[in-house]
């Protein structure tokens, strides 16, 4: 007879928007969070039995994530969702652990203004926490960071079959949507200046080499983030290799340079990556249900 | 016996995706463009008896589009989509005008560099060309533009009755997604340096007053468009008000002096608002097809 | 000097989320629907005075259009709005009429269960009422009703210049997204019972001959609509010509006889038209607003 | 001195939109799928040194996409992603594996017309294959399949602190998107008839209890799938809790017996399970990249 079991699950309250105006002074200070908060541990029951004396309602999941906000103010996305972990395994004993995200947006002042804002949206930052008992494994990142030079890149010496239709070519657009994941080895970082000096040094590498493949790019760009930051171990990007097709204008008689491109949304490039410090420790389970990475 | 009649009709190719990459010099200007080119005319026949002798091919749209960005370059939206409306109207007798509109997205240079470009998310700047014969008229605007105020904005002394439960206030969050459209009363216009003008003014004038409701604000910034810029002759207002709910922590003993708040997606607030030049022509038909605005 | 006055106005809140469950009977009955509820009349010192005396709040609509669907039930979309359109202007005297639209997204049963349902997607059913003192227009219609004919149709015998390169065909693919809305010349109408006639129309109608081009298929649409129904005076199409290549595959020695699709996303063929009863009046201002239709 | 290292990477194109009419009848058969194509293997090269020897172009994979569409016609999405692994792995020595995906959206005959058809969009079927060597893992399933019960759910007896505001009820509005994903432990499949089988036991299942949680509902319908079919090993279910909000209408002495609710956006509740065939083999790299899944 057929056995059934209940294998790995988690549950919780996704995509909390909180706005937190921090008021303290009459410049104010403005955290724009998408959070998630879900929980693992003992739960087998609440599936297998309809019991629920183990299922803290993801209700009260959200109502914790806005007091905590106001409780200890938000400062940064990994603060916010280190307190939410430490919180729900130490209240509830059945909690062993669980995955908190949180997106967040960014806004500008408008004119220096004390209080006015408009969205900047260049990319959406992201920041992961996974935990098991005293392990805390924190993966930072941005996603929709959209790049593009116009030269200094081409594609040439790949192998060719029955398939090929490609062109080689020594002069193209590259272009991506980068989306980056980096693992820390610590939780004692200041977030916020590491993410500044990642997203620097990424859209720095881009531009300072002819680029041979969107896979040397990328694996630059993780090398040299690796180098810099010795709280990162690993650094994941999932980025699309967006194609810009030049235009053929040959039936009018008109030349085409690489000047006038056809920007196609499907079907893309897809390149993903992983770029380690040697010798570290691998932390698979961290990165499970990150859209997009391998 | 009923007779049913063709009414008006347009037809053509939307969303043409052109990236214009000038390379006259080192330094090279990207103009990243969605085009959409759409015919009106005697086209009776093609309706309502299968008949294709007037139908120019959407195909044949298409690559004129990229054609003339070739050839012209693109020296605003508003230029490439003046130049389509003079050549299809010219080209094709039975063609007696249309609708051409062209959404720009604007890229940034990463470290001042000549060829490497980050996308600016700010905002999607937006354009339309109507013309019927000879009478032109350009409509230009952007969309998606998020501001928001942290205080000084209230809303007071508004009627109630048996369905009202909203409590008055002084001290809110104010934000919104800015989509605005402007009626030149010209084509003869530095395009790109009015546009730059007007979003300004609209930053601007969010910052420099305690706003008492949405509507009064939008009045006040196309107020101060119309009476800075002579060649507009109108301008319109769709805005969202994102609400910001202030997060009741009371079942925590947590006060919250409206700074943690919950941002809702659905319901919004919504404002359309017009404001005119006194006196000026109206041209309501160029306004026909342009979303959320009444 | 320059005077600026305001123009055409409307506000309200959009997007209101309504689930309603007739629990009348064992056999649950549900209507969900997204409804827009937008006020109009004398609110010019609201815009030009920040004076909110005549702003019925946003809210209060919200709370208002949640109440109907309660106290009335909710019998079709178009009975909704019309219930709200009469209460706003008899309540407020100032407010002399506005524009309602509900969406309605529709349920099956699951296995003819009582109280199960799963969501069918097929399109999205579509309603807006705009009243202007006793002046009420009802458009009804649908969106993205996504449709495809394999073979029985083709696109012959159009004009060719400098920048046509599109080969004619007797045999393609031709698939679109119906949107469109009919215009009812009175408010004493079955909508659900028309609804589902003017859905079957359409779609029986594409099925019954060779189509030319699009725009034939389209006008034989709406004349067998309006043909059928004397309550409708106008329906409008608003249709993409979602493109379907045949992919080459001659480099690999395979034919390919109108078999294998690259389906392209943008850029897409829009084809907009209208068709009408002879002779009946026109109601222009009613459609304003309304997305992609000329 | 830092030493950094290549990790897992893969890439290829992604999201080929291939229709595939099987004209062999005159009743013609339509699939219409998007298929993702991504190579593993000795890449190590491409990334360190721009060396492209191994770089198959994505160019590439996408033709062959085609070429085997038409070549093999489309039997099922996991039967044409097995040619492609097979084919992938075959003709380049240095490629080892790769990952394949392909999402099925469904088309209904109209009127039973031999080619004619209108989209059926009530969910979206999902197919991945693994391959690692030998090693093949076939993961399908579907999402977007929207399915809401008005009565016949509950939530009650959990656990409650200080952050806990929600009331415990025995009837309420239960709602979700499935998306689901099972693992087979063979790739001798009628993959179609299964789907078909899966999709009905989740459909049927979710009717024929009364919920306490949307935990419970998902383990029932795991474990009906697992005993219903030896050739799955385990499933997997990502599904929101879609909150519909009793609107209290109390303000207007209305009643509302749980009849009219605001249906939220966000947050919702997010429940993720894994249902497995007890002592079954595990395979969690297969499980790597798909979204939201534990």
């Amino acid at each position: 007879m057929t056995e059934v079991v209940l294998g790995k699950n988690q549950y919780g309250k996704a995509q909390n928007h909180v706005v937190r105006i921090n008021r303290d002074n009459d410049r104010h200070i403005i955290r724009d969070l998408v959070v998630t908060s879900q929980l693992r541990g003992d739960l087998t029951e609440v599936h297998t039995k309809g019991d629920n004396a183990h299922c803290v309602p993801t209700d009260t999941q959200k109502n914790t994530v806005f007091a905590f906000a106001q409780k200890y103010d938000v400062k940064s996305p990994e603060n916010l969702i280190l307190k939410l972990s430490d919180h729900f395994t130490s209240e509830f004993d059945w909690i062993s652990g669980g995955r908190w995200a949180a997106d967040e947006y960014r806004w500008d002042r408008i004119n220096d203004n004390d209080h006015c804002f408009v969205q900047n949206k260049q990319e959406v930052r992201t920041s992961v926490l996974v935990t098991d008992g005293d392990k805390k494994t924190v993966i930072s990142g941005f996603k929709d960071l959209t790049i593009l030079k116009s030269t200094e890149s081409g594609f040439e010496g790949y192998p060719k079959d029955q398939y090929t239709t490609l062109k080689e070519t020594t002069d193209r657009i590259m272009s991506t949507d980068v989306a980056t994941r980096w693992r820390y080895n610590t939780t004692d970082v200041d977030f916020d200046a590491v993410y500044d000096s990642v997203k620097n040094i990424i859209l720095t590498k881009f531009t300072d080499h002819y680029s041979r493949a969107l896979q040397e790019t990328l694996y630059l760009m993780g090398k040299a983030v690796i180098e810099a930051h010795p709280e990162i171990d690993e650094i994941k990007f999932s980025c699309p290799n967006k194609h810009h097709f030049v235009y053929d204008l040959s039936f009018c008689d008109l030349g085409n340079n690489n000047e006038t491109h056809y920007a196609a949304d499907r079907p893309f490039g897809l390149i993903e990556a992983t770029v380690q410090r040697k010798g570290a420790a691998e932390d698979e389970h961290a990165w499970m249900g990150i859209t997009g990475f391998c």
